[in-house]
């Protein structure tokens, strides 16, 4: 006999279909809702309701926002010529919070991926391009992650963007903190190539 | 300057006041709920509103369900005179999982626990008594932890139920397919002492 109330059963389900909860996970999650104030759900609910009709993609950097052009894009005191691209929203959200970077974004959502079936097309590249020539860019900055796919994505930018405007990429080399007998043998091996002689121009 | 959207800043901080779940974790769900058609989150938000709207103690066993009595309390086919007492509803559905059980349960909802003010009429331990003398309860299994608040409890309702019906305890020892060698000591102590010498009678 099933003795698990339904309605307990179906959160149980949606939220085991969230990425890293499992059915364990799911329930106990569920159980610790059940077991709170009433409001505490209605409060969540409600919040899950309002973010899809509140959140729109921006028109020019494509980020995830409230209002259309964002708040980054809107901001007068950024460098309108200097370009980061990311991969996704939490690519840039760790980028601002850093306070290392004072231009506007791109998010391409998503990177290259032929196996998937993504390609130049499926990612917002093309507005990238028209970005650049519309605001005549001086600086795009590849911000992808240091993956595969990451490192395509660059690689593919930096054929696509030569002659338009000056193209960077984040540095890559051993993280801040680490013991140097601790980094990996790629990352070593990186920071080797890409030692550093001079100062590098700041951005 | 905040960039995050303020819906996403919501949500995110309502998933992170979840157990277990910290920050980081609260923003890749958010995230992942963001990319994910609306009609997941409204379905999530839904099932969250239905919850508590839906769900009821039962009047008898103080079992979460959308009935009162419950189903359980409700089946014909149980053994109304045998009761298992559980801290809470995880437990409950963990023993019924087991199919071993045929009997009914009681809920207390909590331990006692005087540091945290819990003390027995915070818990449904009078109900528990009134069910005994009320449906001549032959036998009482007492099914919570083995940690120290859920000993203690046990040890409460040992003294309590004493002379009113049969009380028993579930069995601790090595669990099954554990090498000896591996079960800590307390563990591997309580099993010698619990040493069975004769087949335990059947529930």
């Amino acid at each position: 006999m099933e003795i698990m109330p339904a309605p307990l059963g179906r959160l149980i389900a949606d939220l085991g279909r969230l990425p890293g909860v499992g059915s364990k996970t799911a329930s106990r999650l569920a159980m610790h809702i059940l077991r709170r104030p009433a409001s505490e759900a209605r409060a969540l609910a409600a919040d899950l309701m309002d973010l899809h009709a509140a959140i729109r993609l921006c028109g020019t950097c494509f980020a995830f926002s409230e209002d259309d052009p964002c708040q980054v894009c809107c901001d007068s005191r950024r460098d309108r010529r200097l370009i980061c691209v990311v991969e996704g929203i939490d690519d840039l959200l760790a980028i601002e919070k850093t306070s290392s970077f004072k231009g506007l974004y791109h998010v391409l959502h998503g990177v290259l991926s032929p196996m998937d079936g993504i390609g130049p097309s499926e990612i917002k590249i093309d507005a990238l391009i028209g970005r650049i020539k519309k605001d005549s860019v001086r600086e795009v900055l590849i911000a992808t992650s240091s993956t595969v796919p990451g490192e395509a994505t660059a690689s593919y930018l930096f054929e696509r963007l030569k002659g338009l405007t000056t193209v960077s990429r984040l540095a890559c080399g051993i993280p801040m903190g680490m013991d140097i007998k601790y980094a990996d043998e790629h990352t070593l091996a990186r920071a080797i190539e890409a030692r550093a002689y001079e100062r590098n121009q700041s951005l």
